[in-house]
């Protein structure tokens, strides 16, 4: 990788090299290189990363299989090291010419577990570039958001800009687990403004919305239920069978009541229970969430659903382990900013347009908040890309026309935007 | 591994080295070398073991890892590759010095998919020949079938004994798999007599219960349930959610009716479903049995699983593929063979006892109804073996001493009791 | 009753004596017979109300019951016959002295199938005037709603209003059940201003919310499971057991996902089935209804709940009939109206404000969009009455200070607000 | 009804009348009347029957009604007032002329809420003695056992046999709630020989089974789940949904598993819970009960379904009451009046045969217990009786021919069975 590729090549090797959360090891390094190479000043692993505040880390056996496929797969050597077990956040920093604010644009890496779709009427695949890994895919985007960061970072190395920028490339968004440790590392502290922008969004490609309301609380929660075995024709009454337990709290959270005046979600997302079909399985294993869009409905809702994962339990006799691995908090937008977007993307080219349908939540929140506490502002905002499927589908895929021009928008911004936008407040 | 390993040294190494259905190529191939070392007539692979009469069988990849793990851990390279694929099964033949009829033992090869528990209190941890290979173990006590017949053989090679003996070696006895294509391949067509023994049952060590009534049928069903995925928080109304029609068929399944005047049993063993907790899972695989002492029963309930199944993926617009991985049928044991059995097992030092507490099937009545449909007699009992734990748990295993009660139980049978019982019968 | 009780009076009349949907035979007869004393045109029975086109009609043997009781408690026999069978309606005309449009007001009379509090802290015990009826119950303030329309009919008995007034009491809100009867005889054919009011709606006393948007189209649903009986001890596969599969629909329903960009509600509110613990039910009845804030997205959630209900049938070899007992479509209100209310609230002295929190779901939405098909205007809108618990619990009470707020609101509008508003549209 | 009715006749008289337990005013009165004019001594009401010891008694207003309809339906107004409130159980003693040991025998009076079927091919309906009393219905063949019990008492009242005959009408059987209560009024304390029979059981018209084996131990449970309410839609999350619970509730409690070794059954027979469509429910009552061949078998699945009660309860948040409505417990048939009964069934012309297909509970155990505990001997056996459908359904009928049958045999067992087989024993 070199730091001349175009936004769609960058694109195109990451799409073919999905590396879940923590798992980012070639993505993170091979960015790290580049940003690197073009002169920016460059941080990775502990020292953006504050590895005790990470949620749902995969297990170390995992962590050492991507690092060592990262390695194989011609991840920036420079860099790996300091990523070990799973430290894969990186931040680049450049000084502009003139004076201005600390703007900081976040842009996360990771990939989704899916099996990327091999229908020959999908891009990626038509067009040869699917994910070369089984059981990982970019179906959220993020590689467009890795591609477009680093295509900045080309442009904006003539430091003709005001202020300072702050690239922060985080792993783990999927989940809710990523931005805390950046936060804890102290990557947000000194920023001015913040910004994070995601494609998609059910937006067409073309278009801008620029602030992206009622995002979602979440808490994301891996529960345990342990039974025990037994041999489930000789002596069924001897095991006590985790799976029922984990099918009737799978029916349990979802039935969960719809809160009167509040959006909110539940899903049990997976679920893993015994070998074989003559034994009693003993242990099952789920991954469920809950969102809302304020967060003391979200706090209501957990409360609930971990009543429904104990009283399955109880109903079959199994011990229950239930850990957060993931969460996150609401954030507000900033005017002041909102309307500097949409007069870049004006600017632009860009068409200024109202929220697509849709709520998500994002980790982003964790650094508007740290931000805005700190006397900061914060936005978050989409970038149209059309896509034939829905986020997180197996056929998901960004329009390569959106990249140019969420390049454009963002040039826009961080060259002019955050100067004028400005000149009367605080950033004077 | 030579023929001159002790019965408990064979024991213990299929012990350490646990291999599920259709993956024995280490014990098969080993078991093969010993019989030809003895001089044995040894037959292995497509020969006695017909490919397309499997069910079950796992996938391409999955036999091949445990093909290459065998060839690493010292399978026997003289029969390895006839087995390549999932042919483990073996048959080895040795005439006896007087006339007889042809009497054939059967001994299944494999392991379950479980890990074996690591309680220091557990003999096979304590005395450091716990299973090597995390994931699966012997808990049904195979490992004791495979170590008696080897054993019997290598007394047997003095071949003083009438008629001829065959060890017919299975695999994936567990979930009613392999005994189908053993028969298909025509081992069992000349059989006067067959004979199939197992460890434990629930009986005491010392004891033999010289025939085991009311063996279950059973069908063993995959059910694969396709919906599709989506953001679970910004369209989860555009997924069609695997997971929870997967949820109400498990417990759709066990809510099955008992049948009065019958044995019954259903068991959701196995589910897996989904990646991520905000993604609505796509898809979800389920293993399940159903079993009963009456063929038709079996039938019933497997239609009514059946309709549960596919009930269960109409709620939630789920397409449903159901495949039959596994078929155990009954069979009923000769009284003639029980008589000879409770005298061979007197005369042997064992007492004779009624059988233990539990049911199950064993796919040998696919063998014995071969047999009897061809004029012959058949007879499936237990060789009690005391056990910390019912079969199919971690904990379980078998009492050691149990090991030369039943070679000598066998090798009285085999040298004696076919003769002189059957004076007055048509083996005369 | 006589007309010259006060409006507190009349509610506590009501309220002490709640007829469920189609049953109002008390309520509407004495209602009909103070308008006609007031010296209104009155229809009732049939000629407002067609038979035919009420959904959710209780059974005869219920309808003859409840009428006999209402004869029984002081009825007016002058309305009574007309409405037998359940022809509950009543519309009362009344022309103003000076020129204007036809403005019709619904008011509902039906209560709910509840059980109202003996807690001596609330009110309706406190004071005397809780429900005499056991399992029926004003818990929506329909009570409070009846008597502001006839406070209104003996004010407005004047005639010093413009146009025609026409008062619609309608049964069966609840559910959706009573509004398309009325529709159907014609009552809103030629309605030029179409006005309902709704008390509480989580808004304070003294308030006004001169719109009510959002209200949610519903489908409400009567599934029958049929299965056949046996006894559950003898012969328990013989039966086919309705609550099993009523109890796996049940589930099922309440887990509909949530649908981004809308309000959805599903619930199953009654579930009967069975008699004894030792019989196999071979019935279960359910009511059980689906909301969205959008036809078409009720039209799928209506569509997947009876997949629900299908396949949760066939898992457990059932018959299923399903029947829509009730139905309500969306409406939008008009600009105009809303302005008309706002401003003749303010000058009746009312705070006007935003909605409360919670959505719910009235079929006055039949006859706004038979109004508005005609090129009339109609306006659903809320007048603000503390209460100590929601909406249809049984702690649920009108506070008494609203109904004068409610009286002078609409008296205003009656007399004025029609008038003014409309003198540059097509009512000029 | 006179002592001179047929037994064929009395049956009809009771089937058209089918009383509940402890509601079975018209059928004990009725039979009381009888025995007292046929000379024998009879004792009803309280001292009969333990008021306090009796379990699962209906509301009193449900006594009262029922009383009511007896009385209006010919109920005998000498024993109806001693049996108000439920008290419904008849004990009618006669002294033979010989000596010998004291013998009861049992028989139960109460029908099922069933409503019986009105297919004019089902007996009853075809020659109009279907039942008058929709609801209840006789469909375990109670009305046979009152039936032959006075067709015996007419016989037997020539005083032509050995020791003393006791009549035990008891109430109630279904659910075993009766049998406790007469025993605890000391009715079996003085009985040496105590037979219950049992019509039908899967037995063919013409024989008889002595021994019914394993009679299952029962207990049957009432749970109420207690939520709170509230208006479906504009406030779901305020509620407690109790009918999610129960729903819950009801599949756990028959996913328990089967038990090795032993007969098991799970029912829940009875749910209700609701009113409404838009109302969240707030309370849920459940029927349900467990059985075992073993007493300890059923203590541990009871424990194990209230903990699917307690857990249910906890997934919704919702107060759980449990209460045990009805017991049952398991007792031995004695070899020496099983011998008897063959030998009395033959010398009667019936066919002795084995137990038919299907297992029961009868709380006749209860007296059984007694009776063996004070030194006495007591067997319950099954006389055959076809029906179109298995008991408890609503097409169940005693086949009439059955009738003459039970009398003869048990006439046989009365006069000389008692004697002859017990000279040589405690009773000689």
């Amino acid at each position: 990788m070199t730091s001349s590729m175009t936004v769609t090549e960058l694109r195109r090797d990451f799409h073919q090299h999905p590396e879940v959360g923590f798992c980012e090891f070639r993505t993170a390094s091979r960015a790290a290189g580049v940003l690197a190479d073009l002169g920016w000043d460059v941080g990775a692993g502990a020292d953006v990363l504050d590895p005790n505040t990470r949620l749902g880390v995969p297990a170390p056996e995992v962590l050492d299989a991507a690092y060592r496929r990262a390695a194989d797969a011609d991840g920036d050597d420079r860099f790996l090291p300091a990523m070990r077990g799973g430290l894969t956040g990186v931040v680049a920093t450049l000084r502009g010419k003139r004076p201005g604010p600390v703007v900081a644009l976040r842009a996360d890496l990771d990939a989704l577990p899916l099996t990327e779709s091999d229908d020959p009427a999908h891009i990626p695949t038509r067009d040869g570039f699917r994910s070369r890994w089984p059981g990982a895919m970019h179906a959220c985007g993020h590689d467009g958001h890795a591609a477009v960061a680093l295509e900045l970072a080309r442009r904006l190395s003539d430091q003709d800009f005001p202020g300072t920028v702050r690239l922060v490339l985080q792993p783990a968004e999927e989940g809710g687990r990523g931005a805390a440790g950046m936060v804890a590392a102290g990557v947000a502290d000194d920023v001015d403004i913040f910004l994070a922008a995601h494609l998609g969004m059910g937006l067409p490609t073309g278009t801008v919305c620029p602030a992206i309301p009622d995002l979602l609380a979440n808490s994301k929660l891996r529960a345990t239920f342990q039974g025990s075995a037994s041999h489930a024709s000789m002596a069924p009454e001897q095991g006590r069978h985790a799976l029922l337990g984990a099918a009737a709290a799978t029916l349990g959270v979802h039935t969960m009541p719809r809160f009167s005046g509040h959006e909110t979600r539940v899903n049990v997302g997976m679920l893993t229970s015994g070998t074989s079909s003559n034994i009693v399985p003993d242990t099952a294993v789920m991954l469920l969430e809950t969102r809302a869009d304020d967060g003391n409905v979200n706090e209501d809702l957990e409360r609930r659903v971990r009543a429904v994962l104990a009283g399955a339990a109880n109903m079959y006799g199994l011990d229950l382990n239930v850990t957060l691995v993931g969460a996150v908090t609401t954030a507000t937008n900033d005017p002041l900013l909102v309307n500097m977007i949409e007069e870049a993307s004006r600017a632009a080219g860009a068409e200024v347009t109202g929220p697509g349908a849709g709520i998500g939540s994002d980790d982003a929140t964790a650094f508007m908040r740290r931000v805005q506490d700190h006397g900061g502002v914060a936005c978050y905002f989409g970038i149209g890309a059309d896509s034939p499927a829905p986020h997180h589908a197996s056929r998901f895929d960004v329009d390569e026309a959106a990249l140019p021009v969420a390049v454009a928008v963002l040039e826009h911004v961080l060259r002019t935007g955050t100067t004028g936008n400005f000149s009367a407040g605080r950033f004077a």
